[in-house]
């Protein structure tokens, strides 16, 4: 049968990510600075295994039964007294365990989202939030970056562009600290600021928030809920960094009428998160497994981003620079301005059997080409000085073609 | 922040399930027909317990790691065996693993339906596919079953009426086997019938089918997906009740460009299923404790339906008519036509202590409100009994107000 005329019109604003279809083309002699995985290596797998095998014995009746769309209260409570470490207080009501931060994404769209409605993001950002909201068919608008994160001066500017044109702005979409994909972390200066510019404006704040609990030197990463007395953050996290992605399990926190409103949404999507899962973050997060696998990733991860950092200043050609990210899983590269990364991918892979994910996938509305995000958590230390070395290869065939 | 003026037109159509609500406010003293809960009293939880942890502990880095969206191969390729064994012919790129059936539809409402399209359901019909059909705003058409199932001659009539309208008819959603909430099963003849006029007026189905893999009498399961000839069958199932509904477990088997479609659409939802459940799920179907589990539950299933059967004949007044399901977990139950059972529903739980889902619920264009679903596999026989009981005095005491 023939679906074509069958599909909805929706479907015309679904795209497979390029990181995704990227990484089904990369051979085993790759080496793959595309993804985002995490490095598993460290995982205590006999911690984890016996965990799984008490949770069944023990809460199998509950862990393995339905439950109800809001959570598991087991997972919730611990949930609170985690985020309190990290400044936020929350009690139970104002959480959601969903399937990954993706699901709070694509919640956050399907509340709030109508086509044409206003998106503000950081410029370049998360691919995959802005793949959920262009089927939501948002406008999605882009602002600036320096080191310091979103200039606040220029989030202004937009926004006041935004009100006077009369457009629906339904929030600002915000990667604080460890940005995906430039590493970079927003002072704590302009977090402060953006609150109050948000007050002033009555703008509603997502923050996605997957990489501050493992930075690898002393930064401020007061999350933006820890410091929002108006209830206008939605904070966004997920626990495929600090436990593993394979469960998929991530968290709102959020103002009770929020959660209610996301919680009716995923009702019709998936009923509920895997009790499984929330029982074994739960014991997790309970036994401090967690705690102990956090210190152990950011000695891990802290490694491997210094044998980046120092790869990249041995090999890169001149015209090549670079962030230095305080924590997270990226770096983000900027090459010469006549370099088109997306077509440089193509060599890349063929000749020189390395890859990365080409920047103008993460700009929400302009075209940028000279750039790429390289992740450094999965590759190995050999594999990463290996991997920059043939990069830096591909760029200066590229550069002198 | 007052965040009413931010929500999505989207947000008026999205409604908490009657049956999720209700669970909220059923005591500990009420006898509860309103869930529609797996018996797990059977589940072998030392075999399930040993699973997740040799899971985690052979293949922990695969099954804690991203995955594809497309699912876990391995997981696949003992999927096509199984469907085989319900005369399903697949390859592994036409199945895709789900966060539950319900995901399935999600996924399959979210490729297909355009505002206003129609789709065509039994009716009644499952409530959760409703409330997932509805976000996308279609318009849901509901044609009359008899003892043999979903009327063809009126679904026929049904589709020539849509058509001449020039309505754009996007699929067929049916469940041909023990339907929920009748517990159902469409006859053979009538199953080869509707597939004969889905071909002749070319339309899509949507088969969902929890159920038929533990009836408690020989009766015909086979599948519409085992009679397609045509790709135009996208059946979905899950293992919520053949291993347990906390591991979140669905899969859909369908022509590769369908398969295709969801998992693109998927992608921007959870990026992808648990890849830990769907190990657990591996490991399960491999070792045949699944097909265990199932004639257990074939058996005590059986003996909660008979004893179910038996107290409504017992206890139920005069005027009060019920289904006989071959299997499931549901019994429908007709009371006379001035009961409008779900104004009844507070009397039955405060005062007899006894709940079931309002029969109004399940239906997709008209109000009906003379019925009754009672789930029969949660509850103990005592429980049964007893409710059953409750339950009839609840109904005589409103007939006689």
């Amino acid at each position: 049968m023939n679906i074509d005329g069958l599909l909805s019109e929706r479907a015309n604003y679904m795209k497979a990510s390029d990181i995704r279809e990227l990484l089904k083309w990369v051979t085993a002699d790759v080496i793959s600075f595309g993804g985002g995985l995490p490095d598993l290596s460290q995982l205590p797998l006999g911690e984890y295994s016996d965990v799984a095998k008490y949770v069944i014995s023990n809460y199998g009746l509950k862990a393995l039964q339905y439950g109800k769309t809001e959570g598991v209260d087991e997972l919730k409570d611990e949930l609170v007294k985690f985020m309190s470490r990290y400044g936020i207080r929350a009690d139970s009501t104002q959480i959601l365990p969903t399937v990954g931060s993706q699901e709070a994404i694509e919640l956050v769209a399907r509340v709030f989202i109508d086509p044409g409605d206003v998106i503000i993001t950081e410029k370049p950002t998360y691919l995959a939030a802005l793949q959920a909201f262009r089927v939501y068919r948002a406008r999605i608008i882009g602002v600036d970056m320096d080191n310091d994160g979103l200039m606040i001066d220029k989030l202004e500017d937009t926004v006041k562009r935004l009100k006077s044109e009369g457009a629906r702005v339904k929030f600002l979409y915000t990667i604080p600290v460890c940005q995906n994909p430039t590493g970079i972390t927003m002072s704590l200066d302009r977090r402060k600021a953006l609150l109050e510019l948000a007050s002033r404006y009555d703008l509603m704040v997502i923050e996605d928030n997957p990489y501050s609990y493992f930075t690898f030197e002393p930064v401020d990463t007061t999350p933006l809920k820890a410091l929002d007395r108006e209830g206008r953050v939605v904070y966004m996290s997920t626990f495929s960094k600090i436990i593993a992605p394979g469960i998929r399990l991530g968290w709102v926190v959020a103002d009770q009428e929020v959660v209610n409103w996301l919680a009716i949404a995923k009702q019709a999507i998936d009923l509920h998160t895997p009790t499984l899962s929330q029982y074994i973050a739960y014991e997790l997060l309970r036994r401090g497994i967690v705690d102990k696998y956090i210190s152990v990733i950011r000695e891990t991860y802290k490694v491997k981003r210094d044998a980046m950092l120092d790869a990249l200043s041995r090999y890169m050609p001149r015209g090549v620079s670079w962030t230095r990210p305080s924590g997270g899983m990226f770096i983000w590269v900027t090459v010469p301005s006549g370099i088109r990364t997306e077509d440089m991918l193509a060599l890349a892979i063929r000749k020189y059997k390395v890859a990365y994910v080409p920047g103008k996938s993460f700009y929400p509305d302009e075209d940028v080409h000279n750039n790429m995000r390289l992740n450094f958590t999965y590759p190995t230390i050999d594999q990463i000085y290996d991997g920059v070395r043939r990069l830096a290869n591909a760029i200066s065939e590229y550069l002198n073609q």
